[in-house]
Protein backbone atom coordinates (compact mmCIF):
# COMPACT_ATOMS: atom_id res chain seq x y z
CA UNK A 1 0.00 0.00 0.00
CA UNK A 2 1.39 3.17 -1.22
CA UNK A 3 1.15 6.10 1.66
CA UNK A 4 2.31 9.61 1.73
CA UNK A 5 2.47 10.21 -1.71
CA UNK A 6 1.23 9.61 -5.49
CA UNK A 7 2.02 6.97 -7.71
CA UNK A 8 2.48 7.89 -11.03
CA UNK A 9 2.72 6.18 -14.60
CA UNK A 10 6.67 7.21 -15.52
CA UNK A 11 6.02 9.77 -18.80
CA UNK A 12 9.62 9.27 -20.41
CA UNK A 13 12.34 6.73 -20.18
CA UNK A 14 15.55 7.82 -18.33
CA UNK A 15 17.16 10.15 -20.04
CA UNK A 16 20.16 8.62 -21.47
CA UNK A 17 21.60 11.12 -24.35
CA UNK A 18 23.17 14.90 -22.85
CA UNK A 19 24.90 17.10 -24.84
CA UNK A 20 28.14 15.59 -24.58
CA UNK A 21 26.31 12.11 -26.12
CA UNK A 22 25.59 14.02 -28.89
CA UNK A 23 29.58 14.28 -30.94
CA UNK A 24 30.17 14.56 -34.38
CA UNK A 25 30.00 11.88 -36.79
CA UNK A 26 27.09 10.09 -34.11
CA UNK A 27 24.18 8.30 -36.48
CA UNK A 28 20.87 7.41 -35.37
CA UNK A 29 18.57 5.20 -37.24
CA UNK A 30 15.09 6.32 -38.06
CA UNK A 31 11.92 4.48 -38.87
CA UNK A 32 10.54 2.25 -40.52
CA UNK A 33 7.54 3.81 -40.66
CA UNK A 34 4.88 2.86 -43.53
CA UNK A 35 3.04 5.63 -44.33
CA UNK A 36 -0.82 4.44 -45.35
CA UNK A 37 -3.86 6.53 -47.03
CA UNK A 38 -6.13 6.61 -44.09
CA UNK A 39 -3.36 8.54 -42.41
CA UNK A 40 -2.51 10.88 -45.51
CA UNK A 41 -5.79 12.12 -45.86
CA UNK A 42 -6.07 12.37 -41.91
CA UNK A 43 -3.29 14.81 -41.92
CA UNK A 44 -4.46 16.65 -45.20
CA UNK A 45 -8.13 17.01 -44.07
CA UNK A 46 -6.68 18.81 -41.20
CA UNK A 47 -4.10 20.92 -42.22
CA UNK A 48 -3.45 20.27 -46.27
CA UNK A 49 -7.02 19.72 -47.95
CA UNK A 50 -5.82 20.11 -51.33
CA UNK A 51 -7.08 17.48 -53.80
CA UNK A 52 -4.16 15.88 -54.27
CA UNK A 53 -3.38 14.53 -50.72
CA UNK A 54 -7.25 13.79 -50.18
CA UNK A 55 -8.00 11.57 -53.18
CA UNK A 56 -6.01 9.00 -55.38
CA UNK A 57 -7.40 10.08 -58.88
CA UNK A 58 -6.67 13.71 -58.03
CA UNK A 59 -3.13 13.11 -56.66
CA UNK A 60 -2.49 10.40 -60.49
CA UNK A 61 -3.69 13.92 -62.47
CA UNK A 62 -1.12 16.10 -60.31
CA UNK A 63 2.83 16.05 -60.31
CA UNK A 64 2.87 13.85 -57.73
CA UNK A 65 1.67 11.25 -59.38
CA UNK A 66 -0.56 9.34 -56.40
CA UNK A 67 -2.40 10.23 -53.24
CA UNK A 68 0.36 11.88 -51.65
CA UNK A 69 1.27 13.02 -48.19
CA UNK A 70 1.44 16.56 -47.84
CA UNK A 71 4.78 18.12 -47.13
CA UNK A 72 4.34 18.78 -43.75
CA UNK A 73 2.69 15.95 -42.55
CA UNK A 74 6.12 13.94 -43.83
CA UNK A 75 7.61 16.25 -42.14
CA UNK A 76 5.66 15.67 -38.66
CA UNK A 77 6.31 11.69 -39.29
CA UNK A 78 9.78 12.29 -39.28
CA UNK A 79 9.49 14.24 -36.11
CA UNK A 80 7.88 11.19 -34.72
CA UNK A 81 10.97 9.06 -35.84
CA UNK A 82 13.36 11.12 -34.14
CA UNK A 83 11.37 10.86 -30.94
CA UNK A 84 11.44 7.35 -31.08
CA UNK A 85 14.92 6.70 -31.84
CA UNK A 86 16.58 9.24 -29.24
CA UNK A 87 14.43 12.63 -28.64
CA UNK A 88 12.55 11.46 -25.91
CA UNK A 89 15.60 9.67 -24.33
CA UNK A 90 17.26 12.95 -24.18
CA UNK A 91 17.58 15.83 -22.44
CA UNK A 92 15.86 18.04 -25.47
CA UNK A 93 15.20 21.50 -24.92
CA UNK A 94 13.63 21.85 -28.39
CA UNK A 95 14.85 23.26 -31.43
CA UNK A 96 14.95 26.94 -32.57
CA UNK A 97 13.72 26.24 -35.99
CA UNK A 98 14.24 24.09 -39.79
CA UNK A 99 17.84 25.68 -41.66
CA UNK A 100 16.76 23.26 -44.65
CA UNK A 101 13.65 21.08 -45.77
CA UNK A 102 13.41 19.64 -48.96
CA UNK A 103 10.52 17.08 -50.31
CA UNK A 104 12.57 15.27 -52.85
CA UNK A 105 9.88 13.32 -53.89
CA UNK A 106 6.50 12.28 -53.24
CA UNK A 107 5.70 10.08 -50.61
CA UNK A 108 2.74 8.15 -51.75
CA UNK A 109 0.22 5.91 -49.66
CA UNK A 110 1.67 2.08 -49.26
CA UNK A 111 5.57 4.02 -49.32
CA UNK A 112 7.87 3.13 -46.21
CA UNK A 113 10.49 5.63 -44.94
CA UNK A 114 13.65 5.01 -42.99
CA UNK A 115 16.86 7.50 -42.75
CA UNK A 116 18.94 8.59 -40.28
CA UNK A 117 19.96 12.03 -38.10
CA UNK A 118 23.77 12.65 -38.28
CA UNK A 119 25.11 14.72 -35.62
CA UNK A 120 27.43 17.27 -37.82
CA UNK A 121 28.79 19.61 -35.09
CA UNK A 122 28.32 20.63 -31.64
CA UNK A 123 29.26 23.44 -29.02
CA UNK A 124 27.79 24.97 -25.56
CA UNK A 125 25.66 27.79 -25.65
CA UNK A 126 27.36 31.27 -24.31
CA UNK A 127 24.01 32.80 -23.38
CA UNK A 128 22.95 29.47 -21.31
CA UNK A 129 26.20 27.81 -20.13
CA UNK A 130 24.11 24.82 -19.42
CA UNK A 131 22.92 24.09 -22.62
CA UNK A 132 24.48 22.85 -25.82
CA UNK A 133 23.47 23.38 -29.14
CA UNK A 134 23.83 20.41 -31.93
CA UNK A 135 23.28 20.47 -35.47
CA UNK A 136 21.99 17.66 -37.64
CA UNK A 137 21.47 16.11 -41.26
CA UNK A 138 18.63 14.38 -41.36
CA UNK A 139 17.57 12.03 -44.41
CA UNK A 140 14.39 9.89 -44.94
CA UNK A 141 14.43 7.38 -47.77
CA UNK A 142 11.62 5.53 -49.46
CA UNK A 143 11.25 1.54 -49.82
CA UNK A 144 13.24 1.85 -53.21
CA UNK A 145 15.99 3.77 -51.73
CA UNK A 146 15.16 7.02 -52.90
CA UNK A 147 15.52 10.61 -51.56
CA UNK A 148 12.14 11.86 -49.80
CA UNK A 149 13.24 13.70 -47.28
CA UNK A 150 16.46 16.19 -46.46
CA UNK A 151 16.92 18.60 -43.44
CA UNK A 152 19.42 20.10 -41.66
CA UNK A 153 18.46 21.62 -38.45
CA UNK A 154 19.55 22.60 -34.60
CA UNK A 155 18.27 21.22 -31.60
CA UNK A 156 19.56 22.31 -27.69
CA UNK A 157 20.11 19.57 -25.07
CA UNK A 158 21.17 20.08 -21.59
CA UNK A 159 24.65 19.41 -20.57
CA UNK A 160 25.15 16.04 -17.76
CA UNK A 161 28.18 18.06 -16.51
CA UNK A 162 26.28 20.70 -15.08
CA UNK A 163 23.24 18.48 -13.91
CA UNK A 164 25.40 16.35 -12.03
CA UNK A 165 24.69 13.08 -13.68
CA UNK A 166 27.19 10.52 -14.33
CA UNK A 167 28.51 9.63 -17.83
CA UNK B 1 -33.83 14.40 -62.93
CA UNK B 2 -29.88 14.05 -63.42
CA UNK B 3 -29.44 11.19 -65.54
CA UNK B 4 -26.57 10.31 -67.71
CA UNK B 5 -23.79 11.76 -65.94
CA UNK B 6 -23.65 11.49 -61.96
CA UNK B 7 -23.56 14.74 -59.60
CA UNK B 8 -20.25 15.66 -57.57
CA UNK B 9 -19.55 18.14 -54.77
CA UNK B 10 -17.04 20.72 -55.49
CA UNK B 11 -13.96 19.64 -54.24
CA UNK B 12 -12.39 23.20 -54.18
CA UNK B 13 -13.79 26.77 -54.82
CA UNK B 14 -12.87 27.74 -58.79
CA UNK B 15 -9.37 28.69 -59.41
CA UNK B 16 -8.62 32.53 -58.91
CA UNK B 17 -4.89 32.52 -58.68
CA UNK B 18 -2.80 31.58 -61.86
CA UNK B 19 1.02 32.14 -61.65
CA UNK B 20 0.18 35.50 -63.70
CA UNK B 21 -1.45 36.92 -60.20
CA UNK B 22 1.35 36.10 -57.97
CA UNK B 23 3.55 38.79 -58.84
CA UNK B 24 6.07 40.57 -56.28
CA UNK B 25 4.83 42.64 -53.55
CA UNK B 26 1.16 41.09 -53.76
CA UNK B 27 0.47 39.91 -49.79
CA UNK B 28 -2.30 37.65 -48.37
CA UNK B 29 -3.08 37.95 -44.68
CA UNK B 30 -3.28 34.43 -42.69
CA UNK B 31 -5.20 33.79 -39.81
CA UNK B 32 -6.75 34.62 -37.06
CA UNK B 33 -6.39 31.31 -35.24
CA UNK B 34 -6.27 30.65 -31.55
CA UNK B 35 -4.10 27.57 -30.90
CA UNK B 36 -6.38 25.30 -27.77
CA UNK B 37 -4.67 23.32 -25.55
CA UNK B 38 -6.19 20.25 -26.65
CA UNK B 39 -5.17 20.86 -30.74
CA UNK B 40 -1.86 21.17 -28.76
CA UNK B 41 -1.51 17.69 -26.93
CA UNK B 42 -3.63 15.86 -29.52
CA UNK B 43 -0.58 16.76 -32.40
CA UNK B 44 1.33 16.34 -29.78
CA UNK B 45 0.35 12.76 -28.82
CA UNK B 46 0.96 11.89 -32.71
CA UNK B 47 3.69 13.55 -33.62
CA UNK B 48 5.97 14.97 -31.07
CA UNK B 49 5.15 13.61 -27.72
CA UNK B 50 7.75 15.56 -25.58
CA UNK B 51 6.32 17.23 -22.14
CA UNK B 52 6.44 20.36 -22.93
CA UNK B 53 3.66 19.46 -25.50
CA UNK B 54 1.56 17.02 -23.81
CA UNK B 55 1.50 18.99 -19.98
CA UNK B 56 1.47 22.20 -18.40
CA UNK B 57 3.56 21.38 -15.97
CA UNK B 58 6.54 19.87 -17.84
CA UNK B 59 5.92 22.76 -20.33
CA UNK B 60 6.38 25.60 -17.51
CA UNK B 61 10.16 24.02 -16.23
CA UNK B 62 10.76 23.83 -19.45
CA UNK B 63 12.81 26.50 -21.56
CA UNK B 64 9.36 27.17 -23.69
CA UNK B 65 7.32 28.49 -20.18
CA UNK B 66 4.33 26.73 -20.41
CA UNK B 67 2.17 24.03 -22.70
CA UNK B 68 3.48 24.95 -25.56
CA UNK B 69 2.83 23.93 -29.34
CA UNK B 70 5.32 21.61 -31.15
CA UNK B 71 7.25 23.83 -33.90
CA UNK B 72 5.64 20.83 -36.36
CA UNK B 73 2.04 21.68 -35.12
CA UNK B 74 2.81 25.28 -35.37
CA UNK B 75 4.24 24.89 -39.30
CA UNK B 76 1.30 22.77 -39.92
CA UNK B 77 -1.58 25.09 -38.61
CA UNK B 78 0.35 28.03 -41.05
CA UNK B 79 -0.13 25.45 -44.20
CA UNK B 80 -3.91 25.19 -42.99
CA UNK B 81 -3.78 29.18 -42.81
CA UNK B 82 -2.00 29.64 -46.67
CA UNK B 83 -4.96 27.33 -47.58
CA UNK B 84 -7.62 28.70 -46.41
CA UNK B 85 -6.37 32.14 -47.48
CA UNK B 86 -4.97 31.91 -50.99
CA UNK B 87 -3.59 27.78 -51.63
CA UNK B 88 -6.77 26.22 -52.16
CA UNK B 89 -8.03 28.51 -54.72
CA UNK B 90 -5.13 28.72 -56.25
CA UNK B 91 -3.46 26.59 -59.39
CA UNK B 92 -0.53 25.06 -57.07
CA UNK B 93 1.16 22.83 -57.90
CA UNK B 94 3.11 22.04 -54.41
CA UNK B 95 6.34 23.03 -53.40
CA UNK B 96 9.82 21.29 -52.99
CA UNK B 97 10.38 22.34 -49.57
CA UNK B 98 11.07 25.02 -46.70
CA UNK B 99 14.28 27.27 -47.18
CA UNK B 100 14.03 28.75 -43.53
CA UNK B 101 12.01 27.77 -40.98
CA UNK B 102 12.22 29.52 -37.41
CA UNK B 103 9.98 29.13 -34.47
CA UNK B 104 10.74 32.74 -32.80
CA UNK B 105 9.20 32.11 -29.81
CA UNK B 106 6.78 29.83 -27.85
CA UNK B 107 3.48 29.37 -29.39
CA UNK B 108 1.27 28.67 -25.77
CA UNK B 109 -1.87 27.43 -25.25
CA UNK B 110 -5.16 29.96 -25.86
CA UNK B 111 -2.38 32.58 -28.09
CA UNK B 112 -3.81 33.48 -31.38
CA UNK B 113 -1.96 33.77 -34.84
CA UNK B 114 -2.01 36.02 -37.38
CA UNK B 115 0.43 36.84 -40.31
CA UNK B 116 1.32 37.34 -43.58
CA UNK B 117 2.76 35.74 -47.04
CA UNK B 118 4.57 38.67 -49.07
CA UNK B 119 5.72 37.14 -52.50
CA UNK B 120 9.70 37.84 -52.78
CA UNK B 121 9.95 36.51 -56.74
CA UNK B 122 8.64 34.57 -59.49
CA UNK B 123 9.88 33.24 -62.40
CA UNK B 124 8.58 30.42 -65.10
CA UNK B 125 10.37 27.19 -64.86
CA UNK B 126 12.92 26.13 -67.28
CA UNK B 127 12.15 22.35 -67.57
CA UNK B 128 8.33 22.74 -67.08
CA UNK B 129 7.10 25.73 -68.96
CA UNK B 130 3.59 25.09 -68.06
CA UNK B 131 4.35 25.82 -64.45
CA UNK B 132 6.13 29.11 -62.68
CA UNK B 133 7.79 29.05 -59.05
CA UNK B 134 6.82 31.46 -56.76
CA UNK B 135 9.24 32.68 -53.53
CA UNK B 136 7.20 33.57 -50.36
CA UNK B 137 8.62 35.62 -47.18
CA UNK B 138 5.76 34.04 -44.58
CA UNK B 139 5.45 36.13 -41.36
CA UNK B 140 3.71 34.73 -38.14
CA UNK B 141 2.98 36.80 -35.18
CA UNK B 142 0.76 36.20 -31.71
CA UNK B 143 -1.57 38.35 -29.75
CA UNK B 144 1.22 40.67 -28.59
CA UNK B 145 2.05 41.12 -31.96
CA UNK B 146 5.56 39.55 -30.78
CA UNK B 147 7.11 37.21 -34.25
CA UNK B 148 6.40 33.42 -33.67
CA UNK B 149 7.64 32.15 -36.85
CA UNK B 150 9.20 32.94 -40.19
CA UNK B 151 9.53 31.20 -42.95
CA UNK B 152 10.74 31.60 -46.71
CA UNK B 153 9.72 29.10 -49.17
CA UNK B 154 8.40 27.91 -52.78
CA UNK B 155 5.61 26.77 -54.56
CA UNK B 156 4.86 25.72 -57.98
CA UNK B 157 1.69 27.17 -59.65
CA UNK B 158 0.10 26.57 -63.05
CA UNK B 159 0.39 29.43 -65.83
CA UNK B 160 -3.31 30.89 -66.55
CA UNK B 161 -2.42 31.24 -69.99
CA UNK B 162 -0.90 27.85 -70.99
CA UNK B 163 -4.49 26.69 -69.86
CA UNK B 164 -6.31 29.29 -72.15
CA UNK B 165 -7.71 30.49 -69.05
CA UNK B 166 -8.95 34.29 -69.29
CA UNK B 167 -8.06 36.32 -66.60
Amino acid sequence: MLHGKSYKEPRMPSLELYFEDLYPGRIFELGPKTVEADEITAFAAEFDPQPMHLDEEAGKKSLLGGLAASGWHTSSLFMRMMIDSYLLRSASEGSPGIDVMEWKRPVLAGDTLSGRSVVEAARPMRSRPHIGIVAFRHELENQRSEPVLLSTNSIMFRLRAVEGNAA
